[in-house]
């Protein structure tokens, strides 16, 4: 297959090549993988298949990870105490982790095809959500299908002007000119003479103020753009770009029926060799193998395991205050990647009044207030009755601020902050719950925040096989906060280490 | 409700406000409807509803007009006596007339929601689709995010270097000026010294030449843009517009399982009066009534059904060539509009070759070649087996020249033209099915083409109520082409007629 991609040059810029190889035997090697999110458990499918004794340690009592599902009847206690009973409706959801997945993310979307993880569209670019700012516009959210035409417009028109004054003649050949101009009339819907105002090319981008419709009375009326001043101003024009952020572009991904269907895709296949409710307290190697400690919350209190090598997947912000046996540079490493902040709040309202009064459907809608984003559901279009959206997805500051609060005071601030956008929320709103990242007692922070810097100092070092241990997961990539990162690292990790067992090097 | 949506000034540019009303009684007034498509059938449902004896004539022997959906097993026999048997595996198919759905048509919508009609999103915009020009790059098809990231930031860059050159100082205030620029790096994803280069930023958007990965080789390396007067000379641009257009933004819709879901959906609710194989010939009416005459493909022969009030709906092209008792500014009308002439091609493969080999989910590759358009099936993703794409959407002189070849050559010139996008073509093709649409017999053509005088001239009089008999359909309308158009003419026309029934004006 990947032959075939490449000769014909269409191959997808992704570093998958296809279903890992491990050739050679392990002559009943044993392998301890600490963590059953999707790194761990991606070895631990891999590597049996491969001849491994194969053992999992999970400090949750689920697997998955970060890929997580909440739904009505979850509860989720975070550090402090502070515990949470999860009261959506039948079928509705929120993911506090990870929500989307990239169509060049190759190694998941492989995985979801050999799993038989059924997939549907995630909208991520929806041209009739919203962009607010609080203090423009009178703090009224516009479309974003206005901010787009009307900045987009506008810049095109400015760059028309200059080219048609001959001021770029230094940077555009007379040879181009003409076609440049031409590209800019058509890229900018403009007018024939090159300018963006109201009337039916404007409008055709941006909507009309009375749509064309039907009969005698079906004529359209053009609307009118934003003043271009105020479109800079408000600065809403630092959200047009993110749907063409490769990452973000369209077509993405969501499973149909929560982001866990993937992870419980993963538990079918590998749930034979987990062991759950293990708090791993001690990585201990020799050269003749692994031994982990670890406290288990069944009756036998403080247990062993050994085995002759070990993937360790467990984030970086725990496995820091673990004893582990580990030169000092992956120790280095290990301590030198702080966890970035974020924060997910569901809310449950008892109609889906974005679809119903304002045709949002899927989507973003982003504004600077501390909720960040309100993200509508990709499923379920035109279902009756009640429906879950995210009603914040903070990082940053505003998600440490919101960590500081207690789940209730979270979920006020997010109603109160998403009812600027929506005055419906006052009257529907039902119930929500809450995930701030740097209080999930497994993970400590949502991923791992690698700069320049340390990525020099540090990340080979990380990556690097230590003796009879090596380390997996988002941190140990270059695509960190993503799923695909997990997997990529644990391939590349189990691919290394199974060389060093089958070669002896 | 759209009291509530206009008060929150958040509705949606529509002139639809939901459920018809039709108060007053017609007292027991009857109605012939001719043509049981979109606009047949909901003015069926509604006038039934309302009080009126409803009887429908239709041509064909199902409901849904071009609303029309081919699967395997499907026979059609078009203009000439070619029979074509659509030969795809069970749940495969094509929509040889409308196939995607704005969230602006509010009507529709609104039927597919009561109606029980399931949707899932439409990809009209896909970043890793092609557009193809057969003499730019040497015939190599560019991913639409290449040309997209490349053209959109060069152009940037160009305006960037305008505006620090001071050379649009008359046109941007000083205050401005700042802010542009910050909005220009931006949107345009430029450098810090406001270059689009191969890098960091650039791929980000355009996608790296290899891409983050995990563990020790994880690093990426940028990919490089595309020279600009390459993307200029090729117009390629041309394609980049058009998702941004208001009909094709995203979120769009199809219903899930076929467009026809739709029609069945109506003819679930008014199949009881519809009479199918009625070929009319003649429509008179006098100030008593309308008397309908048809060849009824059935034993009978020649048939006349009478009603107080007719509705028709049949397409102007065909309806231009009946006996019809209507004033003379009518008949003009009615004879004024020519029809779009179109194309679709269906193509079976035996794999989706388009998702496993290239990464492409859904969306649409545009192509300078024939076939114009090659669209990828939005749904079922990653489903192993056969697959059917769209292999050809072509308007004016290409549907022209398609439409005069014999259905297995259009398939075959298909074949060989997505060939040069898709080489697998070659391997994976197994069957094909081509409607043209000026060789539909109940069609003869897709959609009425009005233009800026034609629409002076002939439109109002067109839509107005002749004694008797109101016209509806998508030509009795501003939109054109789209099953919206259907819907809104035929309740403007049948709240007209309902008003003229219960007050005499």
């Amino acid at each position: 297959m990947y032959q075939a991609m490449t000769s014909l040059g269409h191959a997808a810029d992704s570093t998958y090549v296809g279903p890992i190889e491990l050739p050679g035997d392990p002559k009943g090697a044993s392998i301890l993988i600490l963590g059953a999110g999707l790194a761990g458990m991606v070895a631990a499918l891999e590597l049996r298949k491969a001849g491994y004794k194969v053992k999992v340690l999970e400090y949750q009592k689920r697997a998955g990870g970060r890929n997580w599902t909440l739904r009505g009847g979850d509860s989720y206690v975070e550090l402090g105490g502070a515990r949470q009973d999860c009261a959506f409706d039948e079928g509705l959801y929120i993911n506090p982790g990870p929500w989307r997945i990239p169509f060049h993310h190759r190694a998941l979307l492989d995985y979801c095809k050999r799993l038989g993880v059924r997939l549907e569209p995630f909208i991520q670019l929806n041209f009739n959500s919203y962009l607010h700012a609080s203090t423009a516009f009178g703090g009224k959210p516009q479309r974003f299908r206005h901010v787009l035409a009307d900045y987009h417009g506008r810049v095109t028109e400015l760059l028309a002007k200059a080219v048609n004054a001959d001021r770029l003649d230094d940077e555009v050949s007379a040879q181009d000119k003409e076609v440049l101009l031409a590209s800019l009339r058509a890229w900018g819907t403009l007018d024939r003479d090159y300018s963006y105002r109201p009337g039916y090319f404007s409008s055709e981008v941006r909507g009309y103020e009375k749509a064309p419709g039907g009969g005698v009375d079906g004529a359209p009326l053009p609307s009118t753009p934003l003043a271009f001043e105020d479109v800079l101003s408000s600065r809403l024009w630092r959200h047009l770009s993110l749907p063409l952020q490769h990452d973000f572009q369209h077509t993405m991904f969501q499973p149909v029926g929560g982001m866990d269907m993937i992870g419980k895709a993963f538990f079918r296949e590998v749930g034979d060799v987990i062991e759950f409710g293990a708090k791993v307290t001690a990585i201990r190697q020799n050269e003749n193998g692994v031994t982990v400690t670890y406290v288990s919350d069944g009756a036998e209190g403080v247990r062993q395991a050994s085995a002759d090598w070990c993937l360790c997947t467990i984030p970086l912000s725990i496995l820091s205050q673990i004893e582990l046996d580990v030169g000092a540079p992956m120790r280095a490493a290990i301590d030198a990647v702080p966890y970035a902040a974020s924060l997910k709040i569901g809310l449950q309202f008892k109609r889906r009044f974005w679809e119903e009064d304002e045709a949002i459907y899927g989507g973003i809608s982003y504004t600077d207030l501390p909720i960040a984003q309100i993200s509508y559901p990709s499923t379920d279009y035109h279902k009756p009755g009640k429906g879950v959206l995210l009603g914040a997805y903070s990082f940053g500051l505003p998600a440490t601020e919101f960590t500081s609060m207690t789940p209730a005071e979270r979920v006020a601030l997010a109603v109160e902050n998403g009812a600027q956008l929506h005055p419906q929320y006052r009257e529907e709103f039902e119930n929500g719950i809450a995930v701030a990242w740097h209080r999930v007692p497994w993970t400590l922070g949502c991923f791992g925040l690698w700069n320049t810097a340390t990525r020099a100092a540090h990340y080979q070092n990380l990556c690097a096989i230590d003796g009879r241990i090596v380390l997996a997961g988002e941190h140990a990539s270059y695509v960190n906060a993503w799923q695909e990162g997990a997997i990529l690292s644990s391939l590349d990790a189990i691919t290394r280490l199974h060389k060093r067992v089958v070669t002896g090097k």
